[in-house]
């Protein structure tokens, strides 16, 4: 079990890479539930935590980013190495994406008004459930180095968009039998694109997950992305 | 002007990272631009062109992250040059998400209907002339190191933010007289959206040339950006 110092270092600093990339995927998905419920409950509270916390994700995204380059500087790592430390400078920064996705909601969720009036405030909470899933279970990928996961949870942004799809086209109905509550619909507009994307960068990480585990881009999937 | 050959690899590599960053901000003030053209005149051609062209934005993406990686590598680049390559390999990546936007856009674009019809469709590209010549000008001043330009840029944020607000409120009151045509103003509104986001990251790119020139970083906008 002899191991020389340098290996030990490099060891030790990709555990914190990883330790702080596991950190930010947490926050991103408590972001998303809380700006969800926060639109459901109407509680300003809770919006306003989401948007306060959203800083938290780019301190940890900075951080990620020094110690990434003081890796690649310091231990100059080769192949499987280099590519999980790319990797993770690359997640961090799609994470700190899905946290801003998260905020806009949040903001969003204030904007809302006479909430109980719109159908889609039960299909929101159910798309943004599966794209939280996504979230969660990317970063399950990501800590297993599981490309199989990564691979199925990148099938499931499809479903996403389903959800979107048909949230788009009942929230249009209710503007055209509503006039006076449009700007709460397009609002609720919003809410639902930005879980649409949430959806899609999660994908991106599965993508990169992938990447990192097995040196294999599975792309060509943009035509399908921010449709 | 003796050089030492070290010297002269890293100023050479530097140089094709900063060629590398320059396509890139051409490709995405071109792709905005082309959408908003094809948005007004409804031109297909012109939205297909966004959409297939926003492939090399992510090619190029692609280039710059692994020619920072082998500076940071092989060069071992302190101090103000290292703070270069960072930089660099932060605004490749929001020139690739200003790419996206434009390509949102273009799908957009292909959406609406009876654009005669609406009067945002005079607001939006002024809206879109205004973040378009953020996009360009922090290219400038990437190119010149010039942090005063960069400064001057991010307060420009502001008017862009404007127009959103006044663009959204218009288009409000548009589906509020015309059900029927709430489809295309709600595409509108997205279009409008993903200008006020390209001038978010070209806001977003012009801090990053301000800390890139000086070390200092101009936050804090953060409650501001992507309200």
């Amino acid at each position: 079990m002899a191991q020389e110092h340098t290996v030990k270092a490099f060891d030790d600093d990709i555990t914190r890479l990883r330790g702080l990339i596991a950190e930010m995927g947490g926050l991103a998905e408590v972001a998303l539930t809380d700006a969800i419920e926060a639109l459901v409950k109407g509680s300003e509270d809770l919006a306003r935590g989401v948007i306060a916390r959203d800083k938290k994700l780019d301190v940890l995204e900075a951080e990620v980013d020094k110690l990434a380059v003081r890796i690649i500087a310091l231990r100059a790592p080769m192949a499987d190495d280099l590519r999980e430390v790319i990797a993770a400078m690359k997640i961090c920064g799609v994470l700190e994406r899905i946290g801003d996705y998260s905020k806009n909601i949040a903001k969003s969720a204030m904007k809302v008004e006479q909430r109980r009036k719109f159908e889609p405030l039960t299909l929101i909470p159910a798309m943004a459930d599966l794209a939280g899933q996504m979230v969660h279970d990317v970063m399950t990928a990501y800590a297993a180095r599981d490309a199989v996961l990564a691979a199925e949870i990148i099938a499931r942004d499809d479903k996403v968009d389903a959800f979107y799809d048909s949230i788009f086209r009942n929230l249009v109905s209710h503007m055209m039998e509503n006039p006076a509550s449009i700007t709460s619909a397009a609002e609720l507009l919003f809410v639902a694109r930005n879980i649409e994307r949430i959806g899609d960068h999660a994908t991106n990480v599965a993508e990169m997950v992938h990447y990192a585990a097995t040196g294999i881009y599975l792309t060509d999937r943009d035509d399908r992305k921010n449709a």
